[in-house]
């Protein structure tokens, strides 16, 4: 597994944004510097360690699974998000619900839990960078399906389905990985009725692998919304929840220096995957879990996620309001509705990976993107597009946006007319 | 993996007691309520998140290896421990360690970084339980070494060692694991000229075994030490650190709601463990890292170090001195000097395991215990003790310990007239 585990391109990324201040990075997923919730979260504390049961609670051992109060809370707002679909009053929602370091742990116990090395999973193409990073330290194979505007192209996932069962391959498919609000890198949001279809497909499928074919519903952007509607969960659907992870974080909608996810796991899982999490840490601990509970109960959570929606809408706008004021004609994107990604299309002839002359050029410039091209699986039945990058909003200043976004038009003019 | 991957019994245990609030638990590892520090932690959270920067750090995303201020503090820290052993001034310390979500974390990253199923670990007999979890989890098999009152027995090991040269296992040895301080289970203390010879004998086998053989030393109960002096690391001996991974915890000697570990890792162990710690959750969260360079910086971590070690010193007393009073002659144990565990032996032919009489009679009399057993790896060349027990004075109040003890000093007296 050492062998095989290459470096993470996000590790390298976010290195050289801690180490170079002087570099305008809209590339890593970091938050909102100016919103980062320290009064609330002082206040908070405070709270919690000044009372000695509370305290105590927050300075001890909890249970692998996660706090009891936390997991109530998780299963009341998730529900309440899902206008309380009927399988909730059925079944205990607490009992498959792991609380998590990050909903990136979530990723990493599934793909540990369902997959030995040589599966297949099937990811959008393009898909999280750092998922495709556990994937192949696994040793597993990835498939990309195509997106649209709302989702995965649903003919292209079914004919993977088809190719896969004809050549022998649906036997080693474990599972369907999908970001499904405002998608990183994309920002796309996948519709309800692609999420239908892509399990219905699944489904179809079953009996063919010989195993359930799950789908792994990555909600980790869902709260980030500030345009539009919310979209139903994959929960949703009629008997779903015995196929679908469902996997959310507080931490990018409270602080990312405050890592907590969480996922929601089919009765078959949740056992070996509570296992799983038992050998790694058993448990997430007890002090920011504890945090959480207080900030959702106060209400601070909503109000300070309220200030964040504000936040980036405004940090969106500004960032697209100076992409079309200084990139090429030629270069598009899709407008984001929430999350923190802007993701920008050159011509298919300009190349920006790393080692690209765009690239290189914008980090002359001191200014840092993420490569489209990280973003897609290695997948031998289609090229690798060149021509993309994730421009994120997350982090930077809004004069950094201004800035970093003018010297990468600069940059994109001279490509375009080299 | 996931069907490999057996229930962990801390889990079971742990849950007991979360859940029963009547019983008196000597079994999990918690520690001591009342000298929680909840006032320290509250005075460094609230310095911590009234100041921007330091709050900034604090929430939002650090880099996968630790926050570069928390590696230089534990480095300092750990070279005092070790009267700054010469190599320490010859490398950059900070390059070779990660921070990790408490010790536990770092064990799993070594084993998935080295082993295949399959693949051989040395480890004491008894050990650590969740690393025999955590080495079932990834299908290892597992040889006990002996132990006796200095640590592991040198003429065992070098048994062992021979024994897979012979036949012909020696290639598929990995590492050895020693907890080398006031070790779980057993609270003894693993003598320097042990640990030299330990080191020797790996050392000696190299070349038979085809590939490094490294010796994980496993120091999370080290700063818990209230009797006696402290003994010189593995790395205190030449050229031992490319040899030797070296880990230990701020949370037990500071909160275990605060689950904060480290490890130090040899050159060619630390690039692919970094980046496995990079998909598993790209960093340990912010907070808790601040949290701790805060009270390390200010000396609180220190005088709440001294407090522990009084409040441990102690409740060993108490139980000890209630084993004395309560238990049947026959019984007998090692005072300990620092941990958490008295390890009691009772006559060989009084069963202790989950199921035996003793056991199933105490968890009657509301009093819960670790069965030694479990302590035991599965290792086919020698039979499973089942007369021991771990008992642990870290949680239990003063009177809790006094009560539980002599429960279960009446249940061993019972099981000695049977």
């Amino acid at each position: 597994m050492a062998r095989r585990t290459t470096a993470p391109p996000i590790s390298w990324l976010m290195q050289l944004t801690l180490e170079r201040p002087g570099l305008i990075s809209l590339a890593a997923g970091f938050t909102d510097d100016e919103t980062l919730p320290a009064r609330e979260a002082k206040a908070a504390l405070t709270e919690l360690l000044s009372e000695s049961k509370s305290s105590r609670i927050a300075l001890q051992y909890g249970s692998t699974a996660g706090d009891p109060t936390l997991r109530r809370l998780t299963t009341e707002r998730w529900s309440r998000q899902d206008n309380n679909p009927p399988w909730t009053q059925q079944i205990d929602p607490a009992k498959n619900l792991l609380i998590t370091n990050g909903s990136q742990q979530l990723l990493y116990l599934v793909a540990e839990c369902l997959c030995d090395p040589g599966d297949i999973v099937l990811v959008e193409d393009p898909t999280y960078f750092v998922f495709l990073g556990i994937a192949q330290s696994h040793g597993l194979r990835c498939r990309g399906i195509t997106l649209t505007d709302a989702g995965m192209d649903l003919a292209h996932l079914e004919q993977v389905l088809e190719d896969l069962k004809r050549s022998g391959g649906l036997s080693r498919v474990k599972f369907l990985y999908c970001v499904s609000y405002f998608q990183n890198p994309t920002g796309r949001t996948t519709a309800w009725t692609v999420k239908a279809g892509a399990l219905e497909l699944l489904r179809r499928y079953e009996r063919a692998a010989g195993h359930p074919l799950y789908l792994l519903e990555d909600a980790a952007y869902r709260e980030l919304r500030f345009a539009g509607e919310d979209v139903p969960s994959t929960l949703t659907f009629k008997q779903a929840y015995q196929r679908v992870i469902y996997t959310g974080t507080y931490s990018k909608p409270f602080a990312t220096g405050v890592r907590v996810g969480f996922g929601w796991l089919p009765d078959a899982l949740f056992t070996p995957v509570h296992r799983l999490k038992g050998n790694h840490d058993f448990g997430t601990t007890s002090l920011l879990q504890q945090l959480l509970v207080r900030v959702l109960e106060s209400g601070q959570y909503d109000r300070h996620l309220e200030v964040l929606r504000r936040r980036y809408a405004h940090k969106a706008k500004i960032m697209t309001a100076a992409m079309q004021e200084t990139f090429p004609p030629r270069v598009t994107w899709l407008t984001p509705r929430g999350g923190l990604y802007v993701w920008g299309r050159a011509p298919r002839s300009w190349k920006t990976g790393i080692g690209s002359r765009v690239f290189e050029q914008a980090l002359q410039q001191d200014v840092l993107y993420v490569p489209g091209r990280l973003c897609y699986a290695k997948d031998p039945t289609r090229r690798v597009p060149q021509h993309e990058m994730r421009l994120s909003f997350g982090n930077a200043s809004d004069g950094d946006l201004r800035a970093g976004i003018q010297r990468l038009g600069t940059v994109l003019h001279a490509a375009g007319n080299a």
